[in-house]
This record gives C-alpha cells, structure tokens and sequence, in this order.
C-alpha cells in the first residue's frame, strides 16, 4: 500500500495506461494529458532512508525487514539452545543428542507445539519454559508480519509462471496477472506448500520414524495446528534434526495460510461496498455533500474524495489533516495552490 | 474504517467541528460553510441491509456478526461433543464425565492446547480429530476476526470510564478520547483481561486440582499459549467444567492481545509516514502532478488527493475506477458535476 503511494506522484507517469484505458472504457475524458514526463522517476528519497518504503524489489536481494527477523529467530534459538542445554538434566522425557534436543525443545515450544516428550520438570526450567513460549511467539508473530509475505511473494512468481507454461508470456504481463489476483496467488502458493510439507512429513515419520501411514499423517495435523497431543511424536536422533526445520517452516506456512484466507474474505467484502458505492444512483444531495469548496459544482477531484470516503478508504480525519496544511500553504487564500503560493509559503 | 466513510456525507454534519477547529489553528479558510443541515442523518440504508456497515452501535443491541460467531460456535461445539461421545471408547486417557470429557476434548483440541491427557486410539478417532482441529482453527479464527474486536470495543469505554472516575467527564468526551487511542485502550484491555484470566487460572488450579502455585503458573501459561505439554492437566470433573470456559476466553485473550500489538505497530508506522508527507516541503514538481484537471492551480480536493495517495490511504487504481464513474456521470462534458448532469444521466 504504503509503496504504491510514495513512490509515484498523482496520476503522473501512468498516464499512458490511463489513456489506453480511455481509449475503450470511456472515450470521453478530456483531462489530464500525459505533461510530465520527467516526474515519472520520481522517488522521494526520504522515505526510503527510513525503511518504511522499499524503493527496490529485485528477487536476489534481500528485504531489510527479513535480515533482522533472520537475525532475532537465530538470537532467539542460539539463546534457548544453551538455556535448555545447560538445564539438560531438568528436562525428563524422550532424549537423543544434547543439544539436538535443546534446539528441538526451543522449536516445539516457540511455535506451541508443546508435543511433551520433553517436558521441564524443575521450577526453574518451567519457569524458562515460560518466558521462552511467550517471547518464542513474539519471534513467530514477526516472522508472519515481516518476513513470510515476503518470501511467498517471491515464489508467487514462480507458481504465475508454471501456471503459463504453455502461453509464451512476458514477465510484465506475469507482473500485471500477480497484481489483479494478488492475494488469491498467495493463497494458492502457501496452499501448495502446504501439501508438499504435508507429504514430506508423512513420508519421513512412516519411513523413518516407522509409524504406520495413518499415525504418520494423523502426527503431521498434530503438528502443522500446534495441537501436539504428545502420543506420536520425533524420537529418533534424524527424526528430530528433520523436526526442527519441518515443525517450523510448517506450522508458519498454515499460519500464514490462514491470514491470506481473511484477507481475501476482507477484499471480497471491500470489493462488494466499492460495487455498491460505485453503481449507486447519485442524488442532488450527494452533489451537494460531495461540494467541498462549496462553488455549487462538483469538480473530479471531490468527486473521487467523496466516493473513497463513501468505500471506507479514507476518512474525515485523514481529509481534515491535509486541510490543515492545505489552508498553510495557501499563503494568497485564493483557495487554491499556485506556484507563487509556494514561493511565498518558502520565503515566510 | 467503513463505517467511517458510509455513514456519513463528506464534510457534511459536521462542518461545526471544522470551523471550531479552524478558529484557533487555521482562522483563515474560507470555504465549506454549515450548509446543509437536514443531510447530517443521511445513511445510506441499502449498505446496512448487506450487512456490511452497521448503522448503530447501541451498547445493549447484538452485533449481526456477533450472533453469526455464537451460532457457529455453538455448532461447532455440539456436533464435536456428540461425535467424540459416540467414540468415547476409542479415547484413552485420564476421563471423568461422558459428555463433559468430549466436551473439554473439543475445546482442547479447538483452540490446538492439545493437552494430551485424552488421545485418540483410533483411526476412525485419529481422523476426526484432524478434522477437528482444523474445523476449530476456522472456527477461531472467525472468533477472532468477527466478535472479539467488537466484545473489547464495549468493555473499554468501561476503560476509558474507570480512568477518568475522577475528573467528571461527559460521554462525548469519553467516545472522543477512545477515538483518538483506540488500538491503545484496545490493547491494555485486553492486557487488563489477561491478567485477571491468569490469576483466575491459577489460583483455580492451585485451590481445585491442588497443583503448588509454581505448577499452577506453568500449567496456566503452557494453556493461554496453546502449548499443551500435558506434563500436567484439568483432571477432576469440576476442573474440567471450569477449563472448557476458562480455556476458550484465554487462548482467544492472548491471540487477541498479539493481534492488537500487531495493530499498534502498523498504526505508528503508518503515523510516522503520514508525519512525513505532512511536513515535507512542496515542490512545483508536486503542484504540476498534483493537478488532476490541469488547469494550473492546484485546488484543496485535489491536494488532498495526492497527499493521501502519498501516505499510501488510496492508490492509482481506486482513483481510476472513480474516475470512470465521474465521466459516465459528467454527461454534458463540462468537468463538473451538477444538478443537470444528474438529470440528464437518470433520463438516458
């Protein structure tokens, strides 16, 4: 959202689509001819330094956001491994490999599996248990509100591609498909990854952790919901190595699975109130209501602010704010901003 | 959000407030007198028959959404109890009453605590409760999503209330001051509930099923968090009672504590982008991208506009599919709407 936004000035540089859309939709438009073409490019550079906007989204590069939850999951473990190793012999159940299981404790506890093959039994190892489920799910949360969405968009390119293997398309029509059905792909991508996982798991607790195919995929659902009953569960030096990378990445993928599916149920809402909005029959006293410097006419501009108000875009407050400094700048108070406003708002 | 937008007319109802606020930050603006009272209980009603925005907010009136949670719920609840009591006999573990286990199985399994103190033995059991689980996450996140936003909205005007039981504030004042920190009573109301859950919780466990109160803790925090190493557990009949509450309103307190903390983070980013674009200087370069219907100035719709988009509210395409709706409407081609344009449009 925030990149759409910042990144190109209003209705500059895309003028060229606008026009093309015209050309079909509503031949009609008069306005706003394409007079600016050395603006398309213009980025404001402030905005990037503070990491709020990437400027950039090549596919190699890494986002700054994923470094640093990178970097809290491997603080987070590093620090629960020698927690837990040095309270080794606090934690009674099912052992292998020291600080294998000190890794694996830390995994099933920050995604709340909690299987209870390894379970504190000293007040102090509770107590750490503790503290490392409620930090452990402050370091899951980041990596859904950061680093996932990054990561499924990357491979949403991927999944467009395959899905038009036959057609000969060019990455900006594969760029134009993934815009429209955004969220839709994503879905579709972290569902696909999904069932690989599912399928992995499966295969890997029936072969080499030797249960039969119904307990192995019954262990899988266990675990991918952080249910974790604790009947069935890794009890094998390679079972728990494969554990540590399949619990995480598994329990985050229907995590995030379940995130893209309520936001595609909160688009399909918001786009239902833009239909009504858009095909409901205005009146004179919506003209009158959408009639903000009040010359009796309704110019496109209001036009646009009343109906982004009516979809639940934008709001009052949000239209007073920029009025606020609108009514600064218009330093002569013709009620509008011309170039000698400007001159005069910088000199004062 | 939406109902910000719908219920009310672009500057209309509450052009007193503007011209309150003008009168100390900004006397000299000149536009958008009082002028049309009788719009100000403008709704439009066929939004409210969707279902999509509701048009009041009585405290004691049940929220649409909110009996649609209560009847899934209770669905849920009632076919899982049925279910697992017809298959009571494939579920080993440590059982005290028939339908009260299958009961509290549910909720456990719902909320993926996954104890383990009862486990299902069979395949037929083992395939169920994957259904369940998955089921009762959708179920939850539905919860969620739907009712408990709406629940914490009530109890913090009780918030709001209790903090200023000192001072003599008007419900105006009250309803103001929540709108302007909303996330922020959101979220330490929730907190507030966490806390008396937990202590709740504990001293349950501690007095009921004698657990000392370092393990009342442990097993306190191994629930709220959905861990459920199942090292120890509700046991008795009425522990089992109690959990099958106490369970369900935790898990959801804390899954909605991190979703409000989460809310937080992004309001504060998206404050400190609207900060920047608020406060950066204006160039020519904007005034030219920012002027819609090029006819050189740059009026307080259209400045809006394109502040708004730089702070990411609105993107190019809400502004194109309007865009189209004004040049459908604008029949006469003069750039503006007005009462004859409407005229024409509903005679052709």
């Amino acid at each position: 959202m925030a990149n759409d936004g910042a990144n190109q000035p209003l209705l500059v540089g895309q003028s060229d689509h606008i026009h093309q859309s015209n050309q079909k939709a509503a031949p009609k438009r008069r306005y706003r001819r394409c007079k600016s073409a050395p603006l398309a490019n213009f980025v404001p550079v402030e905005v990037d330094r503070t990491g709020l906007v990437p400027s950039s989204k090549s596919i190699f590069e890494l986002h700054p956001s994923f470094k640093k939850v990178v970097m809290y999951l491997v603080v987070y473990l590093g620090v629960g491994a020698v927690c837990f190793y040095l309270v080794g012999r606090q934690i009674s159940g099912n052992k292998t490999n020291g600080i294998l299981d000190s890794v694996y404790f830390c995994i099933v506890t920050m995604t709340t599996v909690g299987y209870g093959d390894l379970v504190p039994n000293s007040v102090a190892t509770k107590l750490l248990a503790c503290a490392f489920v409620f930090s452990g799910m402050a370091v899951v949360g980041l990596i859904l509100s950061e680093a996932a969405d990054y990561l499924v968009e990357k491979q949403e390119i991927l999944l467009v591609k395959a899905l038009h293997i036959r057609q000969k398309v060019g990455p900006g029509e594969i760029l134009k498909e993934i815009e429209a059905y955004r969220v839709k792909y994503k879905c579709l991508t972290v569902f696909g990854f999904l069932l690989v996982l599912i399928l992995v798991g499966t295969i890997f607790l029936a072969t080499v952790e030797k249960l039969d195919l119904i307990d192995a995929f019954y262990c899988v659902c266990c675990i991918i919901t952080t249910l974790g009953y604790g009947d069935r569960s890794f009890s094998t030096e390679a079972g728990r190595i494969f554990a540590i990378f399949w619990i995480l990445t598994s329990t985050l993928c229907l995590a995030q699975f379940f995130l893209y599916v309520a936001e595609l149920n909160i688009e399909s809402r918001q786009r239902a109130l833009v239909k009504w909005v858009l095909t409901r029959r205005i009146t004179s006293v919506d003209l009158e209501a959408a009639d903000l410097d009040d010359d009796g006419v309704v110019g496109a501009a209001e036009f646009i602010i009343y109906k982004l108000k009516e979809m639940g875009k934008i709001n009052e407050e949000d239209i007073l704010l920029v009025m606020e400094e609108f009514d600064t700048l218009d330093v002569d108070q013709s009620g509008t901003l011309s170039a000698s406003d400007i001159t005069l708002a910088q000199s004062s």
